[in-house]
């Protein structure tokens, strides 16, 4: 099955989390199979759409049965790496940091969240949930030292890059970055931008063109 | 210029503030028109990509001239509808509330928090830089006497779909959503939703497949 996933373009990754989310609800609901249009349905995409993403993954939908929903759940989840968990750390303790630390569904799905690191003597010592702060200065002896797999940036813009370029040179595999500016990182290291106002300006396209998609 | 709009996608949409972004920084470094070829090079879109998209709002782009760097920058801003001023409310004033207070990067665009609200009495009377916290209880009082565009929910998933409903009966017209479920409103209130585990399982996904795009 994933000896296809190079071909699968990112617009069809991004909504696999969406799918999986719905199939979760189901599942609670005790559904056990699904049809495309049933799902259209609750998802909002078209059901042709839905039929074209999870072909790329094989086997789940049959004609005159739908999805089993129980498998089509976990094999996404496979796909997404969710089979596995990622140790993590959190840069940057300001409030942004401490809400992803205080934020358990994450941990929940796999992404242990191990320590934070943070330059202000106040913060230094400090724990959110049972997750220390640090001294930005033992991050990469501590990355070295515990297999940390993510770094997630909750810096400001300024000092984004030089965080990056430290995680970087520590071996991280991946970078999450809340700050609000694109990252210069080689590519063997995959980073993911959270842009909020990216979103924020959707919403104010769509009120000012009162616009339903 | 907006007469077209209806028929742009909601793809092209999302990708405009980060146009809008590089061309800020362009802006900075005085320059003051480019080729669809370079600013392909800075922003990762293929130069066909950029030209199919700026071409639905016309007129700035001239064979053998390019883009005028500043005028492309406006308009995008305009079309956005970041040439004019929102009211905006935070509801739950943990610390996702209190990150996106203290983040003035949005009130420079325009985006104004005009107040917290949460039922915490620990936190209701205190302020995060002039933004004050207030009882829950006096929102939607709140709401019409300010004339609050947008709402902000930053509460857990229990909440949010009762606060979404409270905001809509207060005649809303916008809700940015952090929670991580998917609320339910009607038609007539634009709904943005920020699902942070869809940009996490990418990033996890990514890790999995070891993918460059």
């Amino acid at each position: 099955m994933q000896k296809g996933n190079a071909k699968i373009s990112m617009a069809v990754i991004r909504r696999l989390p969406k799918y999986r989310r719905y199939l979760a609800e189901l599942l609670d609901r005790g559904v056990h199979r699904i049809s495309s249009r049933e799902l259209s349905k609750i998802i909002g995409f078209t059901a042709s759409q839905i039929r074209q993403d999870l072909n790329n993954f094989g086997g789940f939908g049959q004609q005159g049965y739908g999805y089993n929903v129980a498998a089509l759940y976990e094999a996404i989840g496979k796909i997404l790496g969710l089979d596995r968990k990622y140790n993590t750390i959190i840069v940057g303790a300001g409030n942004l940091g401490q809400a992803i630390a205080n934020y358990t569904n994450f941990e929940k799905s796999g992404f242990i969240p191990k320590a934070m690191f943070d330059i202000n003597p106040k913060l230094i010592g400090l724990k959110i949930r049972d997750i220390e702060i640090i001294d930005a200065d033992k991050m990469e002896e501590y990355i070295k030292e515990n297999n940390v797999d993510i770094g997630i940036i909750c810096t400001n813009k300024e000092q984004a890059q030089a965080v990056a370029d430290r995680l970087v040179k520590s071996n991280i595999k991946g970078i999450w970055n809340f700050a609000p500016t694109d990252l210069d990182v080689p590519e063997k290291v995959m980073l993911e931008n959270v842009h909020l106002s990216e979103s924020l300006y959707t919403l104010s396209f769509l009120l000012k063109h009162n616009r339903i998609d």
